[in-house]
């Protein structure tokens, strides 16, 4: 999910981001604990607030602030009011300014049949069009996120059991996304249709436990089950777990930046290791955009895979040519004329060793708005590189996402508006080249990119978005203002 | 408005607690700040959460929390985000625990017309009913306070303008109750039929004020106007104030106890000013229950004018006996067994020079617990008193308010177990006298109390409460739980 | 004590202000929560910031903050840490700015002999000249008090027990000062050989206490034994209390202020109650000064116990005017145009009834700027009085004082600049009179002011110092900075 | 410098730690700001506090804090108030409980001569004694830093220039300390004889910068010029920069274990890179005890460019099979029966792609207690390793250091109780090996390690304490008490 309106937190880290991670467990004496720490595995995936509703006898006890995990959920008062044998919980990105507390989610509502909190990764491309027509019907909306909107259409659906109003709930709703939810009786799980974001289900001793990705897994020693099919719907109670399919089967379209950047590298998403998948990409970049070096190094910590693969399928030596500092890395000292650069030196310098007089090949995950990078070159540059060859494991950002990434608008994305040689140009380097289409779907292990139909969604480099837009295309929609309410904190 | 739930947040303090003060101010540049400035004057109204919501060009500003007005808004960063033209406030009592925040009003609701706020003095008696219908048609409740369902009335109302919503919605409701309110265009103040809660107009140049008291006027140099008439509907906006009637008449009877305590004594209500009312209520008690005596002696603060009173009547000197210590009087040191007597020690001293070996008569407003009155009483006699007569500017308080006043529950008020004499022998005072309902009367300038048609809510006192109590009658309703989350701030 | 730059942390109360406030316990299983609760008691004599300090088998816990008692103490585990069987404690007014923190009394140092923690009510006048010699020895300081020279003296000192050591301190330095001290086995007190400022003896149980008022005693329930008299070295230990005598005796001059203002009504100083000496200040000023008159009305709460006895003298009916707003009284928002009269509206607001159309007799404590009076007269005239007659319990302020009180440089003292005429010319009001010198001496017990040798120090009124000004004398030592730093907070 | 008693502040954390970095510049408009700026390229040199002292026209400003650089400066008023155009900065390791606030560096004290800052990388050996004869002497210590002795001195000496003052000091103290100081008119840098820890000395534009690595100067684009020399004292004005020498020379003995785990790799210290010397490290060791294997990984972050080299000299591929989690690191949920191995599991997870049925090297830099080096080869077990050969960058750490870094006692290093076989079956490792003295010694560039006259301090590693332990031989002064205060913050 994802408030509509969306700022970055850091105007010096030029990356997309992931805007949510969940996670949900049924049947554990330690439910909330073990949130926690499946929460602090995913904070990749949202770094800027985060969540917790325990359930414990009908009754659900939430804590949901700004910040980590590790210091949202560091207090033992705070961690024993979060009582009960199940819990969910959500990582969110970006909460800036006045949105801040009541769109952190997990959601809460206090339903005709009982308690229910749902959590979300993704975003709903017709959910302002619902809340116009919920708020016509008397609907009040405490949030401005897209996610609510499915609380209201379960509140007023013409249905009696939880799980019926739920499914006629996302019979309505459009777009990507993981759900996971908690009423006073089950846990539930559910993909989108076509399994845009990641869910996976997994099992600790007798409880089942559902997260956006297998590292939050790993955290707390539980076994990987499987991947939650798209569109699969899974509701879990004292019973066991049981599948619902509340959608006609469809082809998949899973996220392919999930393997690019967003999911962490210990991860494994529907069979492929995530660090396999990068260190593939650096190989057939290798392949296909070589170039004579002597060095080839990442920008840490991104690039680092793609980079190993690049070394190893070329056989140039790989170095940390570039040392990243990971204490607090945003600008904290308002720059003057005679301190400059700050963004990326705060947490990038170069390592003059293995620079000075070598021919460095850079390698980055992605470029978005081209800013970091240019500093980037700037600052090898400075440190003697004889040569600076910059070579991107995704193919050029060209479009915004409307799945559940934060992505600049169009015009700010650099290969919206520059072609190759011309973004070499802005960002200085001696040579650029990014992956290419069928280079990224041979690295996933198909044959090359299916032009009719595609095995990913790939709509940021292709623009080919597999969902509907719908309130992206209703102008009228789209301008109004979701709430009149700014609220300080 | 109040919480269903209360707890009283400071187990010394033995008074009943007035829930709330509200004003609102329309077509002013600084309407925020005198917002400020009304609600620290009305902060003996609530004194545990305070909020203000202003309005600029269609546009909401809010800031609500926790604590004193003086300290929520002493902030310029914040006090400059309330911009705008129009503003209302709230100050509250009592927030304790989860409720804190979601609680604190004014409430605001992103209506299909247009944003909308609400600030309720007094309490509703059919709002649980009416939350229930409203749950079980989809509406969302976001808080636990009876004032929400005056929102998802109008937000589901058959009507088209503002006004229309919200007289439909007042229709619906029952109980006590002064709104401001605040719409796109105007602010809106409403008194119950009854008129049990204050709430007066002012007029500062060209601005219109509404607060619950007089004292909010003069604190910004406004000028009273007038008090809004019961079942008055006041609207002001840019072409200046009108009044509408929702309402078939009725006889008024305007809650006596807040002449008694819960207004301050520089406050004007229904033309008669507070303080004096007070004091006659003290000499009606010197002559109702006069006793030989060599000083007449307050419990401070809010004792003092009807000692004033039953002195000058009595001829008998009045001196300040005991002092009050105003600096943060809460028990902030745990009790152990050498430290005892904390609570009314630490606001309390008796001043030894004008008690020992005297006959006391001893002032004080009501009693309610009769707690701190057998404190105080000890107190006077370990101070040499050699007697210690009680005098209350007030009848036995033997029911409790269901219209806005946080009351202990019956089987609590020292007055509904026991009688007079039981009481002074628990107080341990060597006699103790009320002033008599006639007497009270007689005091408010009326020639008695009339059985038949009271000029005067007085249900603490008498058990006849004027409005039904439609969710206490219903015993379902009134167990069902309003809210199954408890957040943890 | 004080730092030597002082600043008023309130422009809107326009009193002096006693700079601090002491207290000692010694055998007792709870002795630092009843050194809380007797500071919580002396809050009046500073309101800024506090400290105790307590001890425990030869190991000293402090606890220093900047906050009022009731706040700085309400933790549990705070509390909890200041274990032991001894402790003192010390109120401070006025620690603005950078010299916060450093600057909490009790001051604390490891001696050679052990732990030494040494809190201070008073003034040293030689402070500066005795800082600058210990400097050039060696000595670091690490606050800018006045009673760190005291530790340094003692670090320094020919001598072998911390006794000789303190007592060749105390020959050394000159002002008014009450210490209280506490070593690894004794609790100590002394005032100065003229026993400016009060302190006094106690005993709870065996436990030993010194205080600066007796108010401090009652709210722990503990018997008032005796002041300790001027020049008097109290030393408390497991066998019991002594008493030493460093001084050659002088004729005692004790601070007549205290009665006036400072000291807390309820309290009893050298046998007599400062309630009962205010009220006699009173008589002798309605005898002195009387004026026909409707009404005496005090301003609070300072002004009461005069105004009491003003109108018991002149049989003219005392009535609450003004009422006072005890909620944070401090500015909290930023005056505009269309906002004045802040400072004094925030706290005071007439009370119409029993103004409008009188004759009003104001009685005040005293004026020092004479800002405040005139807001006040203001406020009395817009609410309708007829006539209003300003009368002061304290003689014109023309001095300021060198002992432990803040006050404004001489020329913002407005008798100083003014003579009653003017003064009464500039508050607006019709007329203004101020007790007597002989008067005041006559509310306290004597014939009136001894000329030759004055029973009390009244320096502020006369100009008669009773102790040398040594570094106020040598303009080089008083320009000269004290420390070098500033530290932010 | 350091606080006499430490406490790892992390458990799992089994790491040495440098316990602080140094910051200087002189003749910089931005001085504060820079030095804000390096404080964070150098935060891994202590994390737990931060301080800085600026001056402006003699007058001194300080901001100290505990936290991380970038919290601690990141408010626009707090570094507006540490203006002018010098300034030195502090790291500082572990600083928990109540040593806090008083022992957070800069140290600061005004002296007969004018204000005098110092902050301090090292420790003194001889702290205590100098301590305990300046208390005799009547000096009050204000933190239990053995830095403060070099002030109090400095106060006493019998000298008249802050030069001579500070070389009087120096020649008294013994150990290992990098020093930057600020008088009103001068920045000072000070190596030990022996060069123990790094100082550098660097340049912008015209300002002269002090630093404890040159990573500090790379953050704000500034030129190393050369390392301060060992037993250098550097003296910056505004006429430039001049050297002294206030001992006889010594032959260097820098402390190794900079090179192998303290330094940024991208720092150069002594003319060597830091990252250069781990690699070589790394090359040795595989060349010592090389073993078959399928992939080399690295224990992040700090075993990556040892592992690098034994990579690229075993031909063997280098894969993250650790990855690191740099979110908040630290142990915030309670553990409890069904959550374990949080320590290690929050920072680590084994990558199952490049570990299961691999042969693995496992690359750390050194081993302290064992303990996470025991978690991590469980962890990698269970991912699947084959087998686990376990190689460490560093020889075995069986002594403690008392030069300024945080070691664990004797008794808690895992070398100093176990062989090399012993520590092997502890850990769970399929074959263990450190590097040997002399590879150690070849990698930095020498022949071998020179017995008799050792080119390194390795005393962590050999016991060959360069520096007399004048206090740790001295059990009386050692088991002194340095304060008696515990201060509750």
């Amino acid at each position: 999910m994802h408030p509509f309106q969306n700022d970055s937190p850091d105007g010096d880290d030029d990356k997309l981001h992931e805007e949510c991670g969940v996670f949900a467990i049924h049947g554990n004496a330690d439910a909330a604990k073990h949130t926690a720490l499946g929460l602090h595995a995913l904070q990749h995936r949202g770094q800027e607030a985060a969540g917790i509703v325990s359930l414990k006898n009908n009754h659900f006890n939430a804590h949901r602030d700004v910040g980590q995990v590790g210091d949202i959920f560091d207090k033992p008062q705070i961690m024993n009011r979060l009582e009960g044998h199940a819990a969910i919980g959500h990582n969110r990105y970006a909460t800036t300014g006045e949105t801040a507390l009541r769109n952190v989610q997990p959601l809460f509502a206090d339903l005709e049949f009982g308690g229910f909190a749902l959590a979300h990764n993704g975003n709903l491309t017709n959910a302002r069009k619902l809340r116009r027509e919920l708020v016509h019907r008397g609907s009040l909306f405490q949030s401005t996120t897209d996610t609510e909107v499915v609380i209201h259409l379960m509140a007023t659906a013409p249905a009696n059991t939880v799980i019926e109003r739920m499914i006629h709930a996302l019979r309505q709703i459009e777009g990507a996304y993981s759900f996971v939810a908690m009423t006073s009786k089950e846990v539930i799980g559910v993909r989108d249709p076509l399994g845009v974001r990641p869910l996976v289900l997994g099992k600790l001793g007798d409880s089942y436990i559902l997260a956006s990705e297998t590292c939050a897994l790993d955290i707390i020693d539980a076994e990987f089950i499987r991947d939650v099919a798209p569109g699969e719907m899974v509701v879990i109670d004292d019973t066991g777990l049981r599948t619902l399919n509340p959608f006609p089967p469809t082809k998949q379209r899973f996220c392919v930046f999930e393997y690019i950047y967003f999911s962490r590298p210990d991860s494994v998403v529907d069979g492929t290791s995530v660090y396999e998948a990068r260190k593939r990409i650096g190989m057939e970049l290798a392949r296909e955009s070589h170039v004579p070096a002597d060095t080839v190094i990442p920008v840490p910590d991104s690039g680092v895979p793609a980079a190993l693969g690049y070394s190893q399928w070329a056989g140039i030596p790989f170095e940390l040519g570039i040392i990243r500092n990971h204490y607090v890395g945003r600008t904290f000292i308002e720059p003057t004329d005679s301190i400059r650069h700050l963004g990326v030196k705060l947490k990038h310098n170069a390592n003059l060793a293995c620079i000075r007089g070598k021919r460095v090949v850079l390698v980055d995950d992605s470029i978005v708005r081209g800013t970091t990078s240019a500093k980037i070159v700037n600052m090898v540059r400075q440190a003697g590189a004889a040569e600076v060859h910059m070579r991107i494991a995704a193919p050029p950002t060209r479009h915004p996402c409307f799945y559940g990434i934060d992505t600049p608008s169009e015009n700010e994305l650099l290969a919206a508006r520059y072609d190759v040689e011309g973004m070499a140009k802005l960002i200085g380097c001696d040579s650029l080249a990014f992956i290419s289409f069928d280079g990224l779907y041979r690295a996933m292990g198909e044959e090359g990119r299916n032009a009719v139909e595609p095995q990913y969604c790939d709509a940021c480099f292709t623009g080919d978005y597999p969902i509907r837009l719908i309130d992206q295309d209703d102008k009228e929609t789209l301008s109004n203002q979701l709430s009149l309410l700014t609220e300080s904190g």
